[in-house]
């Protein structure tokens, strides 16, 4: 059901509304007629004829009008019933403000599982339990009681009522963006993070979603609605709960699930959404990318009136990886032209005083500097708004013509300039005019940076990311039948681990190159395999009964005459019954030895969160030690499965290392992208481990030599 | 010369001095009159009789009175023969403003040198050139034009005139807190920066030193100085030019050497200094150490009205490496009989709206918090201060009565509070209040993580790691006769690399594990060699014509017969009489092949700020790919090559690995000192390269393989 109803209510039902001041009942009503709510209100309360000049209903079915959204602010006990109710009357939506659900032990767990069993059944969708609440800023429907909210077009979504207290109250004092939703998702019982997302995405009035998001429930629908989002409007979320401490902590409060796993950041960054992490920069970079135009090509030139601040200014934005190119000579001759003879113009542009007796001069550089094509967009880094305080006060009228140059130069060149003030304290006008032209000034370096930043990182997105990925997952599209009967086979005769060769023969199916493989049944297959490789062999039980195939003495390498394969073969089956005297055994499995190679681990698994992710790494060390992998939310696409294989530290190993000659990537990208398709394909898979996969110079391929795949058990 | 008589100058000659309102000439004195300036002021300007009612000379020399201090405002060019003349007149230093020096291209250079030339003749210490100028607060000795900035008992000494306005803007705005001094060093053609940490570490009235480096000129005098400033205050830096861009904008701006080394973090840090990445935190930390009690146990409590600010703060500490224990079962008892029934009191401590009617019991949370043994510090997050702006009007009093007692607290159990608050913002008097108490109160959460991580890392500091540093050089005290007279030999005769096995000798000196070897003349000494040892042997080209002896066949190994050895010495001496006919051969070097082990490789080189370094890695592609490696400023004490050992991300390789037994560590640490030992005996000594070195299992010890050594060439 659309969320349309409950968002935009042009009726309130105040159940638990109450003549006490102190009591939220009393508040909420007080606070709609403040904020000057355009629906009707309508306070429930069995004890009072009228609260606030307005008749109280006993009950909300004795409403006679039509009521759209329902605020209960009675206890957690009371909550069933009233839904109930709310049923009964058609409410489109409920906001819980009461805790004492989830996140407050094995009770409040059941009492939250009633009340969603009994909204499901009602047709009453519900904000929270355990929420600050939501407010409409369009029409005054205040639920929250954060008072004089600024008004503007970014939606706020929260899992903390202090967060959106904080982002709120730096909107009205740091800026002039404000917000046209905030929801407090309090335990998101029922309607999730990703339903928000959603109905924010094709609001009309909303130009950038900002959220603080501790954990999700539904973690894969989160990222493609994020990722249908990102298409049309920045999404700007801060991370938290990413410790264990915070774990704890988050877990105490909301009761979310286990926080963010290790997917997540990659994951929330193919879906185009800006990742904060850092709470001081959540609201600047939502108010930069809902202001701006994005920079397309990575590239930022930095204007200052002083040299400690460019200094930091470049650190920052480099080690953010963004380029700080030199600007075209014709930009540094016209710059040349304006400046004194001791400025720098290459990029950082220091002014070296130019702009002491003439601050106008800014405006002037910042023209010649957004003319340069190779220019993506400016950082503007000092004392701007501050020479008509700190030298001459004439010259703030400069620095205000200056600042209404600069707000046109942004929309016809369509670059985005970012400001750093020190003396944004202290609010000079010039600064009010900038924020005016949507150019945004603050106080920090820092922040300006990451702001630039974002400009940078979701720009590239737009323009590149986006079009090969896909967080769906098409179950069996891709399955073939002789793979889907090795399962139901396996699964039938209550296996959970296929075995090797099984896992193998998967893999098969799906085209990965595998070595030629026999499961013999005696000493003489064995030998006629061998003879027919003409190579040294390997040789591993097969056994349902034996998974820890080394442990039970299973498994000989290197054999390489016919005698040694039957002796082989002959203490395998006696060590394997020593070691499980009734297992079962199908045979042995007799591979030829494989080529030495690079050693790649691939694995995949199902997330908490997200669902199936998979896992890739250079074996040994790397992965072991190091912890040099690189994680996916599946399916893959192939631009993916690349940036995966570059992302490692460790990549440069396959670009040829130590006198190696360059390594097979595309065959590397094949395996993955096969890995992918297998996970999608059968849902019964839970893991699957290639270890070792073993992979040969450019143009040679690789080798699955270990492969096991666990499904999920019945 | 001790800067005692130029800092806390009594009279200062202003040079340059003007009746022209633009002028620095003139708005100095107009700074030092509005300053209360306690020294006397001489204008010195041949063109004037008298300027602002002070009567003006000629010439400096002209001056009756003694004079402390020359303030320059003149250009570049006319510095040296003012200078010739303070110098006759016995002025102990001078503020020289004038930019057009080192910055600026090579006529500049000239100057600088120059300018630096006459006043060492003359006895005139200088600071600057190109610098904002310089302040002592205490007297009123303003020579910069920032107006009312804050007294206080930070001295302030920054390479960016900018960054001491912005922090002296931010301490008069945000804070308390002031400076004592304020010194911007400009090009630093004189006085060091080591030379100011010197002074500050010894002025009583300056409790911590605030820096802003670019670059540094003298960085081991710079460390030594640290070292013993941070024992006695804290020593705050904002590291800047960290990236090539940084560091290109620094060149540009004050002309300072090549940015920051790879070996600086980890060197100041060492020095006990506390270093910022990030200039919205410089201040801040510096606010709280000088303010507050360190923690010394790592360990800290969150206590937070609500949920969200909890686990982002949880989440920052933890990711810091700050613990966030368990509060003790009787502190939890005791908040728990204190808060509602649902707050959280394990830590963090969430009141659960506890406070929201009575925020006075923060202060008694406050209080059981800091009680607990196990708590070295306290984090407050969260509303405080905004119960009296967003509630009831009444509150305020209720917190401002908290205030007092936590201000106590922090007193009578020696540990710290910050405090973050999201209504620092409208400056409630209650935040005051904590200022006074000398709690900071930030409106940045990550900001008052930082403060709390610096509180931390500072106390560990100074109760542990310290102790065993040291950075001065102590050339040629341990060294050798036997090994001196290898490298004066190599000298003499014109080599800068010295032959494998000289360098194996200067080592098997200094006590390090090397094979037995033996430079054989002819085949058959070889072959007695050979059979002395019993295993197969290495044999390698002994020839200072030949340092690329792979290159040259020069190299053959595993040679495991008689018959072997002696084929293999002709086969050598053709191939290097091919490779190069007119070389000088001294023989073959013949070695036992080493046992296998793990491979790890130890260099040092001379750093361009820091002089002798030392760099450690395990060999491979840890190294060459990973760039997995640890680096220290020499000499080297037992402690600090413990902890290179355990820095490096593959640390745990050596604790046993796929099998391997724990390597032997001990003997691994007895290599990293004597090397640190060798570059110290031997200030001829370039580079030294140990490559490989196989390290066994414990007590087993390691062996050098390979070795060079690189002598400074003449």
């Amino acid at each position: 059901m659309s969320l349309h109803r409950v968002l935009n209510a042009q009726s309130v039902a105040v159940i638990g509304a109450s003549k006490n001041k102190t009591k939220r009942g009393y508040q909420a009503i007080v606070t709609l007629h403040e904020e000057n709510y355009e629906g009707k209100i309508f306070p429930v309360n069995p004890k009072e004829k009228s609260i606030l000049g307005l008749k109280c209903y006993a009950k909300v079915t004795d409403i006679e009008d039509e009521v759209d959204l329902a605020l209960i602010t009675t206890p957690a006990e009371t909550i069933p019933n009233i839904l109930r109710d709310c049923g009964k009357k058609g409410v489109a939506g409920a906001v819980i403000i009461a805790g004492g659900f989830r996140e407050a032990g094995e009770k409040g767990k059941r009492l939250e599982r009633e009340v969603v069993e009994v909204a499901k059944e009602c047709g009453v969708r519900l904000i929270g339990p355990n929420t600050s609440g939501m407010m409409n800023l369009k029409i005054g429907l205040n639920l929250v009681g954060i008072k004089n909210a600024p008004k503007g077009d970014i939606a706020l979504v929260t899992q903390s009522g202090n967060m959106a207290l904080e982002l709120i109250t730096e909107a009205s004092i740091k800026s002039r963006k404000g917000f046209s939703y905030y929801v407090g998702v309090g335990n998101e019982a029922d309607i999730k993070f990703h339903e928000y997302l959603n109905f924010f995405k094709n609001d009309p009035d909303t130009k950038a979603i900002l959220m603080y998001v501790e954990g999700l429930s539904e973690g894969r629908k989160f990222l493609q609605e994020a990722y249908n989002a990102t298409l049309v409007k920045p999404v700007v979320l801060l991370k938290s709960g990413r410790t264990s401490a915070g774990k704890k902590s988050a877990g105490s409060h909301t009761g979310s699930l286990a926080g963010m796993s290790e997917v997540a950041l990659t994951a929330f960054k193919r879906a185009g959404i800006t990742v904060i992490e850092d709470s001081d920069k959540l609201f600047p970079v939502a108010e930069t990318l809902s202001s701006l135009p994005t920079i397309k090509n990575n590239k930022v030139a930095i204007l200052a009136d002083g040299g400690g601040h460019a200094t930091i200014a470049a650190d920052l934005l480099t080690e953010a990886g963004i380029e700080i190119p030199e600007l075209h000579s014709k930009t540094q001759e016209k710059l040349r032209a304006l400046l004194p003879w001791n400025a720098s113009v290459k990029n950082p542009v220091d002014v070296a005083g130019g702009t002491d007796s003439n601050p106008k001069l800014f405006a002037d550089c910042v023209r010649e500097i957004l003319r340069d094509h190779n220019i993506g967009g400016l950082l503007l880094v000092g004392l701007f708004g501050g020479y008509g305080i700190r030298f001459a006060e004439e010259l703030k009228f400069q620095e205000e013509d200056a600042a209404h140059q600069m707000g046109k130069y942004v929309v016809k060149y369509r670059k985005p300039i970012v400001v750093h003030s020190l003396y944004n304290f202290l609010k000079p006008h010039s600064h009010e005019l900038l924020r005016y032209y949507n150019i945004p000034v603050y106080d920090s370096l820092e922040v300006a940076c990451k702001c630039i930043e974002s400009l940078c990182r979701y720009g590239e997105y737009l323009t590149t990311y986006h079009r090969e990925v896909s967080f769906v997952i098409n179950y069996r599209k891709k399955a073939h039948n002789e793979a889907e009967k090795i399962i139901a086979n396996a699964l039938a005769s209550g296996r959970s681990v296929l075995l090797e060769h099984e896992a193998k023969k998967i893999l098969k199916i799906h085209n990965v190159p595998l070595l030629e493989e026999e499961v013999c049944k005696t000493p003489e297959d064995a030998v006629n395999f061998f003879k027919k490789i003409g190579k040294p062999v390997a040789m591993k039980i097969v056994s349902k009964d034996i998974l820890h195939k080394s442990d039970a003495g299973g498994v000989k390498l290197n054999i390489d005459s016919e005698e040694k394969v039957r002796e082989a073969f002959d203490e395998i089956i006696k060590n394997a019954k020593n070691y499980k005297p009734d297992a079962e055994i199908e045979g042995i499995l007799v591979t030829p030895m494989a080529d030495e190679g690079l050693e790649i681990i691939v694995g995949t698994k199902i997330d908490e969160q997200f669902g199936p992710i998979i896992l890739y790494g250079i074996g040994g060390i790397l992965v072991e030690v190091i912890k040099d992998v690189a994680f996916r939310v599946l399916p893959l696409s192939r631009g993916c499965a690349k940036r995966m294989i570059d992302e490692i530290k460790s990549s440069k190993i396959l670009n040829g290392f130590r006198g190696f000659k360059p390594f097979d990537k595309k065959a590397l990208i094949r395996l993955l992208l096969a890995v992918s398709d297998i996970v999608e394909s059968y849902p019964e898979i839970k893991e699957m481990d290639l270890n070792p996969v073993l992979l040969y110079e450019e143009s040679k391929g690789l080798t699955v030599v270990d492969a096991r795949i666990i499904l999920k058990s019945k």
